[in-house]
């Protein structure tokens, strides 16, 4: 059994999808934001027959909690190289969790398919995997959902399980999946809300950061088994932040822009 | 009559709205994303009783054109603070042009509420509105839309009219409505998408570059007349980029982050 098939859907009927959402993927108590919109994306490729997302926003209006859901597809709009797409994720007993609108296609998966015309940015610098900070599970901190994949954080920004944020809203580290488990276009949008928030780093009394919208850009379909991931926050307000990601595969290539608006519990 | 007459709604029964795309607010033939977003907030807002967007995302389906349109808007959820809707922008004939996911609440208005926790970023720095380049309208380059708004950009970055691009994927000017008119939450969003393209100052060979998505995170209700405002592409790849703004008022506060992908025609 591979890590995706723990978001894998099953078609029921036409724009209709079940699936089932695993225990031990949430943070206190919430099901993770990317694994479940990693699940709603299976439902608009299978229902859009596309290979990839290509930009893909959910807002999170419940928790999930571990049981049978369903997703409900609607193609918006289909044109020769792109699907659009609204799709919601419902609890086994109706309740909306999710709301998403995407866009799918087939990314570039070729060296020269995908070669840049402008790339102002590089991957960030990190310590090979085995020398970055394992990230082990707990029933609290960090949470259980984390031990569902592989994360590796940067020697620098891994001292808040230790009590020692860095200073800086920043959070670069390795991703994958399992054991050489080779990563596909929709475990990138997992990816890109797997690691802990980087205002952990910034030393303000505030706990988890609820996510209340993702938007995801899948820019290539990666290659290998590992992401290198940066995560930053640069503005915390009004009661919400940003949080701004870039997923580079192991071929040097940038995979995905994310971002997120999230909530800032008063701690 | 204000700038902002251009895009209001009018209720005509619960969840259904009317409104009036108006001529002149088009680039290439195709009405103004953030033009048409700030439409659909108008009604998401008048629905959900709501006094500020929080985050929108629209995706754009097919090309607007001046006349009658329809916007239907569900809430999904509401709470205290915060209500999530999805609204959908019909012409006329019932064609779905724009499919949206929004939060709506209420900014933080004085300068105490919305004292930032962090701020790791200044406005840019931009010359007085009257000694940058004013953006003068013409039937083809800059289109009739820039002359609906106040466009002043920074003179290093307004080459681009001249033939002469700065050579960075960058864009920065002041936004404006009419002459003293107040800015509005809901004109954050338009101007989020009113600058000419930052890939136009790359010197590529690439022609207007539709919006797929458009996401806007307002972060403060503006104070004032002018925003300042930054526009930056980094990565432009496999056929889309990346347009990343930042908005700030005459206070000097962040009042939103955009962010879209477009497509980049092959020129």
């Amino acid at each position: 059994m591979s890590v995706a098939d723990a978001w894998a859907v099953r078609r029921e009927s036409s724009g209709r999808y079940t699936a089932t959402v695993h225990p031990g993927w949430d943070i206190a108590g919430a099901t993770d934001g990317g694994y479940l919109m990693a699940m709603t994306a299976q439902a608009v490729l299978a229902e859009t027959g596309r290979t990839d997302p290509v930009t893909m926003t959910a807002h999170y209006l419940e928790p999930a909690r571990p049981g049978p859901v369903v997703v409900d597809v609607q193609t918006l709009r289909s044109g020769r190289h792109r699907t659009a797409a609204a799709a919601r994720l419902l609890s086994g007993e109706g309740r909306l969790l999710l709301s998403s609108l995407a866009v799918a296609g087939e990314q570039a998966c070729t060296s020269e398919q995908a070669a840049p015309l402008v790339s102002d940015g590089t991957p960030p610098s990190l310590p090979p995997p085995e020398r970055c900070a394992l990230v082990e599970p707990t029933q609290g901190f960090p949470p259980p959902f984390m031990g569902r994949v592989r994360l590796r954080l940067h020697p620098e920004d891994a001292g808040i399980f230790a009590g020692r944020p860095s200073g800086t809203a920043l959070m670069r580290g390795w991703f994958a999946l399992g054991e050489q488990e080779p990563l596909s276009s929709t475990s990138v949008l997992l990816a890109a809300d797997s690691f802990p928030p980087p205002v952990f780093n910034a030393d303000l009394p505030v706990s988890w950061t609820p996510t209340v919208e993702l938007t995801v850009h899948v820019r290539a379909r990666p290659v290998g088994v590992w992401l290198a991931c940066a995560f930053r926050t640069r503005f915390v307000s009004g009661g919400y932040l940003e949080v701004d990601g870039e997923l580079w595969d192991s071929t040097g290539r940038l995979v995905a822009l994310s971002r997120q608006l999230a909530l800032v519990p008063r701690g």
